[in-house]
């Protein structure tokens, strides 16, 4: 089953061509698509200069064309074929130089010489190019023009932000970002995941969350959302996850929160340990997202992070070679369905107790077996019954009653439902 | 020395002929014998349909004779050879039947083909025969006499109580249950060792705990005990062993509270990993017996269940091969023994408290050696008397002492003895 | 760099050849040197028959000379040539007597049959010769004449204080013994250790704590000094070391307080786990020097024990092969060094809060690089910026941030002065 998996995925391949940054017209080019898949994203714009915390929105970049021409007129690097070849936020220029002062500008990686690296210099005016080690070795002497059009402008910085509903002002949230030109990974992967999510949560039936989920330029947009919203962030939240680097089919990973101990560590690592034992637990030494953010002292959100192989990680990460081809519908659905279980189990971590003293009478009322002997051993489901029935004493939520009793949130829904009907189990 | 342990062994050959189930006469006959043992067990009689929680007291089953005929007379299946044939609270018959038609009532052990199970349907009014599977696989075509002597009618359950005053109402715990046919292990083991405990109380000086102990059927008895103690105990136990399956000479297995932590737990702990290391814990999710109502939300008492091979482990368990050979006088004795020293344990299980500043100066009280180098190594003793000394600072019990100093609570008793003759030690 | 090894060193060989006791000439022959190396040392004398807790401050003790000559005129032990010969305390004697009389008298290593024992009898009047086992088994029957010039009468016990003050009434308390004779690593080595400390700490800019360091004849000395000072220590001691065995070049050994959780236990976890993580952590139960006293139930003071090899567990322990080719100026620079990085960690051992919301912008300030891209990977500087920035919420003091973000307090000190400069961190 990947049906979702197969949707996200071509999402993905939708965005991937599109040159992002931390702001300009690639951020807005990506909501339009975005809005195809789902039409209630309100999209914001702050301008810059505006102060966000310790920060300032920088100025806005866009770049239409980019090359580097041999005096043979052969275009040796072309922004139209990889977008990654130019330094991002690189400054105008049109130029012909001698090739030592070209190579000042050359960026590479020397340990993968054949992929070219993704680099940015957002706070410092620069400009830039990046190729393969390889090519750089076989650039020959002479001269070189060197054309950038860009425009480093006033401007404003382009979020995206869904709010849906639910019965209680308490909230989940989801945040994922939008700002990284053609990589598959990271990251076309975490917009397709939440997009997708969205779906979900809008069909949830008996939805007890309102979810917050938003789109920005990581960490610059992160902190302008919560400059704008902590407060009501801080009252409402009560368990949040950082996607991104969820579309390939490696282990899934999970970065934990700054202690380990909020409601978003517990169900996430709930979740995967049924999910996939062979799951990655990192500590929040190994942050990199914006949970770098969410996590701030003084921001102090409940918030984790979630992927499949981890930023920084993963060899193809932040290189030409995070393309198309490392991503796959089944990846997709792997990261999809785990965010779904998280969030059924979630949307149902009550705590219960169970209504009369000592065990019930399950014989009678069907749940378990009415003859009794060593081979008539207890079903799976039988013996769940049991244990939810033995734990059920008002201290353990679903969360820690699936913890305890080693069975799965998703099996041990569905028995509380019947154990409610039954009139054995009741809220705490 | 096996003292005890060969007293216990013939009290539960004793018991091992007789046909008990939850109700009827097998249980009254077993209590007629224990008697014999231990005069002052107080029977209680219980009438069917009394409810007990969730339960309703069901009817009494008593039982004379029951057999399977063939048509030359043969008795294939004879109960008075082993009453582990008959299913028990099996309904009256006497009818001719085919094969076929016997064999819907017939259960076998396809796993272990050589034994007759032992199995119940007491909630669900049926018949039913157990025997080996080799023996089913023999039955030839033809037609069978099949004959239950059997009456479920209304009547009552009967169990046993102990109650040993102390100087204090606080309560120990003890409880097993009388309600199995003819196997040895589980269960004439567990009321064979808690007679044998009671008469060791009984002749206990300076008694501090109360002691309740009681022989019940398990499950319904448990329950119908509660019911009509539970705020008592509640109040008074502060802990309690449920004992079965204590008569083997295999590992010593300890089924721990729902979360562990009790001081039942506590002091099992403690007393097992000194007697002998190689002992097994078993989490709540591994309960079979009594203690899942003695544990069950809302009854809450602190109590673990001891054996030594474990229900549903030991490949004889509820098969015809637990007979009197699984069982031995020396199996018994360590059972006593572990008992004896829980018991020991908590009646000393006061918190201590040294009375002088610094280190006491044990040389002049001859406690340790008066000339002192590298190989005048303190005896053991000694080092226990200077780590009791250093630990007795009024926040350790002597349980904690016990595992903080690693030495075995028997070990400690007596030098505490000897530190509080010396005026060195006080109770805190 | 041995600077201060070397020095400790020489001084250690200076007080080698002296012979104390826990009273005597010895000892205040001891403190005659170590004013040399450090002037303000206060000298108290503590006469004979006070009474300290539960001991009675003992007779002092001076010898002269001892000897056993053989009928010939040879010498065959002789004090002078090792003080180890005598039995500690020994009364005097001047006698002849026969091989099987004297043989009572005498104690020896059977296990280590090359060397001689040290050995004591402070609290039982004896007299005693100690030898190597192989000589003992070379002695011949004849009469032997057997001479200890020593006296046992009404005098003082002798301890030195050296007390530094400091901004705060707050103390880090250090004691080391004074009282045995001719052995190197036990017991020259930690006067020596704590008389370069107390150097050290006198030239201490900005020193927050005062500090309290004791040098005591062992057990009767400490308890002396606690018996008179307890409720100031009590009040004011926030972490304190016993050192002892400090010379040799072996692991490091941390004998932990009674339950392993005071700020002594902590700082000296955390520095020697990045100094040595091959370093070894004693247990209370392996305690043997005055930590015993300064733990002791009611006592209480937060205290550890410092070691290289640990008294009782290194082979040349009590022997006379604890000698000056035990220890050597590396053995000393390296306890020298933890024992300074325990002191800076404690003087900056505060708690610290970033001063702004979300991640403070490093980069302006030139505290992380400008361009970012997988291999400007953060250099270990920057990487601990940020992580001390990401854990500076106010709960964490400088221990705790050293133990959270794996890096060293040394490292950590002149980053948080670099981040308090920048105002982006406050004292919490």
């Amino acid at each position: 089953m990947q049906e979702q998996g197969n949707g996200m995925y071509a999402l993905a391949k939708e965005l991937f061509p599109i040159c992002r940054s931390i702001t300009g017209n690639g951020v807005r080019e990506t909501f339009h698509i975005l809005k195809k898949y789902y039409a209630e994203i309100k999209i914001h714009e702050v301008p810059t200069g505006t102060q966000v915390f310790d920060w300032t929105i920088p100025k806005e970049w866009n770049i239409w064309d980019a090359y580097i021409e041999d005096e043979a007129g052969n275009r040796i690097v072309d922004f139209k074929k990889n977008n990654l070849h130019i330094l991002g936020y690189s400054t105008p220029i049109d130029q012909w130089m001698e090739l030592p002062d070209l190579l000042e500008h050359i960026h590479t990686l020397p340990k993968q010489p054949d992929l070219i690296p993704y680099m940015t210099s957002y706070y410092k005016e620069r400009w830039g190019f990046c190729m393969s080690q390889n090519q750089k070795n076989s650039l020959k002497n002479g001269k070189f023009h060197v054309v950038i059009s860009s425009a480093l402008k006033n401007g404003s910085l382009t979020y995206g932000e869904i709010i849906i509903p639910g019965k209680t002002e308490e909230e989940i949230f989801l945040s994922t970002y939008i700002c990284h030109p053609s990589m598959a990974n990271n990251e076309c992967s975490g917009p397709a995941l939440v997009i997708y999510l969205a779906n979900y949560i809008q069909k949830l039936q008996e939805r007890k969350y309102t979810y917050r989920i938003i789109l920005v330029p990581e960490t610059i947009g992160a902190l302008a959302y919560l400059s704008d919203h902590l407060d009501s962030m801080k009252k409402n939240i009560i368990a949040g996850f950082n996607i991104t680097c969820v579309g390939d089919n490696r282990a899934y990973s999970l970065v934990k929160s700054r202690y380990g101990s909020t409601l978003a560590d517990k169900v996430m690592k709930n979740v995967l340990k049924y999910h996939d034992p062979a799951y990655l637990e990192y500590s929040f030494l190994k942050r990199g997202s914006d949970e770098r953010q969410y996590q701030a002292p003084g921001v102090d959100l409940p918030v984790v992070c979630f992927c499949r192989s981890k930023y920084h990680v993963y060899p193809e990460y932040h290189t030409s070679a995070d393309d198309l081809s490392l991503i796959s519908a089944e990846g997709f659905q792997g990261s999809y369905d785990v965010m779904i279980k998280c969030i059924e189990a979630l949307e149902h971590n009550e705590k219960y107790q169970v209504t009369c003293l000592g065990e019930p009478f399950l014989g009678k009322r069907g749940l378990i077996p009415t003859i009794s002997g060593k081979d008539t051993s207890l079903q799976a489901e039988a013996q769940i019954v049991k244990n939810v029935v033995a734990y059920a004493d008002g201290r353990n939520d679903l969360l820690d009653l699936s913890n305890i009793i080693e069975a799965p949130t998703e099996d041990i829904i569905p028995i509380i439902e019947k154990l409610k009907e039954a009139d054995l189990l009741k809220l705490f």
